[in-house]
């Protein structure tokens, strides 16, 4: 399995050495959760961004009726956060829960300056993760404002390759927005299209 | 009318006085556009942040089969820009157009990096700008996920109290990511409740 600590995804986007990090990262909070345990829930001040370095995350919301609506999945070198309940220190819309038992880094503020400090670079490099957010919501908006379910399923297996086989099918058809009897359809659908081009 | 030019919003966010901003910002450029006209094209790279001094956009995309989704608009007040494509320096999805006749000021890093240079704060409310976008962003993609039509209607007149008067119902609609029939149905509705509530 591919190695995705915290200290790994820094290493590999910024010029710096692991030993030059790990006495910065030793004072980086981890946390050991159990499947089903929260990390955030609604109404909660969302104190930390969670690196996901070993399981998977689900951030989701319920709304007026008590449906789940799955913002996003965090699985192995993700990062996931309510960021606006962190920055503007507001009780989050949002639940953030562990999907396998998961090794996650808790990244604040503190943290953030510490790196910066030891390593200047840090300061874009975390700008860039900002924007990276961004673009992951503007695409999420365009995806559900504008996509077929087919299209909504197809992004979503280039996105999270192996999400499929770990998760429940009724929590992809929550984070596409869609029916799971249309997921069913459009996985049938797809499979019937591959099968065809195989076979003519 | 709110005097809503780019100099009141710094000097209101920001502890510095207009005759102190005035020079810096005698660089940054403006630009009048006519309405319909485009200030971004898909598969063009944004450019800028466009803050609206006077008039009213709207960014949008179009879907494979050519129909138009309004991601937001921006009447006097408001930064509209896609950062995704600014920042990785990536075609843009997304169309920027002039809904009115506009006074645009256009902000790019070299702008930015002016007025930081002037006003250090400013590097910490451009920051707070990136949230608020993020903030924004999520709020869409809650409403979309989970909104019903009569509570996206309600969400938008009290986000954009007067751009129901400005723009056609279409619009709406299409930013709503509603039917227009739908739009007109959940208007008659609580046009009726507040009947209803005035009269019994």
């Amino acid at each position: 399995m591919k190695n995705l600590t915290f200290s790994t995804f820094l290493t590999s986007n910024l010029s710096i050495t692991p030993s030059d990090l790990d006495p910065v990262l030793s004072k980086a909070k981890s946390l050991e959760v159990r499947k089903d345990a929260f990390l955030l829930q609604e109404g909660e001040k969302c104190k930390y961004s969670f690196y996901v370095e070993k399981g998977l995350l689900r951030q989701y919301m319920l709304d007026t009726k008590g449906k789940e609506h799955i913002i996003s999945f965090g699985p192995e070198g993700w990062i996931i956060s309510d960021r606006e309940s962190v920055f503007f220190n507001q009780p989050s819309k949002f639940f953030i829960q562990a999907l396998e038992d998961c090794t996650i880094k808790l990244i604040d503020d503190s943290l953030v300056r510490l790196i910066s400090e030891k390593v200047p670079s840090f300061v874009d490099f975390n700008t860039r993760l900002l924007h990276n957010h961004i673009r992951a919501l503007q695409n999420r908006i365009i995806q559900l404002m504008s996509y077929t379910a087919e299209e909504r399923y197809l992004e979503f297996i280039a996105l999270y390759p192996d999400i499929m086989l770990r998760v429940p099918q009724t929590m992809v058809a929550s984070y596409l927005g869609i029916a799971p009897e249309s997921l069913s359809r459009v996985r049938k659908d797809l499979a019937n299209k591959n099968f065809n081009k195989k076979h003519t």
